[in-house]
């Protein structure tokens, strides 16, 4: 089948790769109909965090169930599903807690063998796993916000219930891509009264109102403090959503989280330190991880079925299996705020 | 007037100081019965924090109402009070969240000029601040918890809000000094049914069992975490309180904490570092500071009025004001839990 292959940092192209067959009875194979890039894959790209040359990548995608293993029982072929990036049995202590990216039995994608850039993969613990998409027939629009359920829209959700985001809150989300703004549309979601968006690029602060922020901050660092101090008259926010990964945007987070609230992370840490005397100074905590987004994708999953989402609307390039390169380039230089990739038919 | 004072390390006396006098309309005089030492009193002792020379010291007390400035409407001479260690005045945004530790005009004791431990104290936004415990003839015992919830009995109880304690659940509690016996006590008060109480002392573990822990794990470092994980099928605890305030401490409380909970942590970080890859990893947060003794007083008193909880027991240890060398050496020395001073009568 043909893949995404990753073999150096700023060379991910698509090659040939074995097809993937069920190994455990638990297994299902998925034919890959839409996939996509993630900002983590991109630390792979930069060469900030290592790869394994020659490997497959990718961890976002909705296919069709191919074939299932014989311990199989909630799946049938022929459905259409939607994969989180980790793979979980859904029984575990951990996965009972809803904290399904720390299944006892479980595992990230492509850590099965087989990336989400690619024409079909093998995953285990396929029940617990995957979330069956009803009906036929979705539009392209609708798909893509299918698409969204497999990382990013689950990751801002993720971030906005870390940051313990209620109804009638002033929420601000701390970066500007396709996580920070699905989590302008969760803290939306969630009620926050007012989401204050920093965002320095006119395309996303258009797409962050649109997804309900009420304010833009354009400014960064001390000056983007600045700024959202004198828009809560000195106290900041009740919530903080960081999604970026830095030490910069964590710093800025804990800035301008008000006293007392939470600050919810969910870009993976590269350089973040907690200062954890001022957090203790100001009673502001911080939780966050890679989002359980198989405990989510139910209650999101209804949403974007009924339309009262629609956060497909992030990614804004699309390209299929053999334009990987530039799905990469395109997020890397910033044309794009979140790359499609059209792989099969459904 | 006589008040303990700070001379140096290991050096802290008892001395003449200037009678306190209303200095604001909103203050008031109050006229101290009973104070005690914090744990948080010992880095001072210990010199492991700068402390003022010739400054008063204590932040824990009960007391009298003797006089009231002319702005002061809900206190009258004579009425016996709650002085919880950080004033505040309970109408700035920070209060109303709750956060009463971050009030914007408030403060912690002896940045008032006088110390909880000596015979008089003038209390800042006394409105605010106070809170009159109804009744009278009190007992000896219910006196000392109420002196308490100063500080001690309410910080456990921050930590175990901190930690998001459920019914129900199984909590651990790191460090069983006062702090954390009282949050064995707080986590059995919200309904935790499982409490595992790390401790390696005799005595401490009778009263760690007593206030309701249900295990007791006298192991330290990486055999602690080795224990609490037999304990839990390997998966750790639903929440943890962290009461000591060392980076082993920390450390200890994130390696037991279940995927996805929360530590709640009250001890002054010194030397504390927060392992943000693992935190991230296991989706744990962590939320602490200075509890809002203030704003749980009401909910607490009730409790310790109606003879619910009993967290006076923490103070084995007692002397008066001219003992008051001795009360800091009888916890230095773990002679003592906690240090009860004897300071005027009701």
């Amino acid at each position: 089948m043909r893949a995404a292959i990753f073999h150096e940092p700023r060379r991910i192209e698509a090659g040939d790769r074995p097809d993937p067959s069920l190994v455990e009875p638990t297994d299902a194979i998925v034919r890959v109909v839409i996939a996509c890039v993630c900002g983590s894959d991109l630390w792979y790209y930069r060469g900030e965090t290592p790869f394994e040359p020659g490997g497959p990548i990718g961890h976002e995608f909705v296919g069709v169930v191919e074939e299932v293993g014989s311990d199989v029982t909630g799946l049938q072929k022929g459905e259409l599903v939607i994969a989180p990036f980790a793979f979980s049995d859904g029984t575990c202590p951990n996965c009972r807690h809803g904290i399904t990216t720390a299944c006892m039995n479980g595992g990230f994608f492509p850590m099965n063998g087989d990336g989400g850039q690619g024409e079909a993969v093998r995953v285990p613990l396929a029940d617990g796993t995957l979330v069956s998409v009803p009906g036929s027939g979705h539009s392209d629009e609708m798909m893509r916000s299918l698409l969204t359920l497999s990382d990013v829209m689950a990751t801002g959700h993720h971030a906005a219930v870390c940051a313990n985001v209620q109804a009638g809150q002033t929420v601000a989300v701390v970066g500007d891509g396709a996580v920070g703004l699905s989590g302008v549309l969760a803290a939306k979601r969630l009620g926050a009264e007012r989401i204050v968006a920093l965002s320095r690029h006119a395309d996303r602060q258009q797409l962050a109102t649109a997804f309900g922020a009420t304010d833009i901050v354009a400014e960064r660092g001390d000056e983007a403090v600045q700024a959202i101090k004198e828009l809560t008259d000195g106290v900041g926010v009740d919530a903080t959503l960081e999604c970026v990964g830095t030490g910069q945007a964590m710093q800025t987070a804990l800035d301008i989280a008000r006293a007392g609230s939470m600050v919810g992370f969910v870009g993976v840490p590269h350089g973040v330190e907690l200062p954890v005397g001022k957090m203790f100074r100001r009673n502001v905590g911080v939780r966050g991880g890679g989002a359980p987004v198989r405990a989510y994708l139910p209650e999101l999953l209804d949403d974007v079925l009924s339309e009262r989402i629609d956060p497909g609307r992030v990614l804004d390039y699309e390209t299929d299996l053999e334009g990987i390169a530039d799905a990469y380039a395109a997020m890397d230089e910033r044309r794009a705020i979140k790359s499609l990739v059209r792989v099969g038919t459904v």
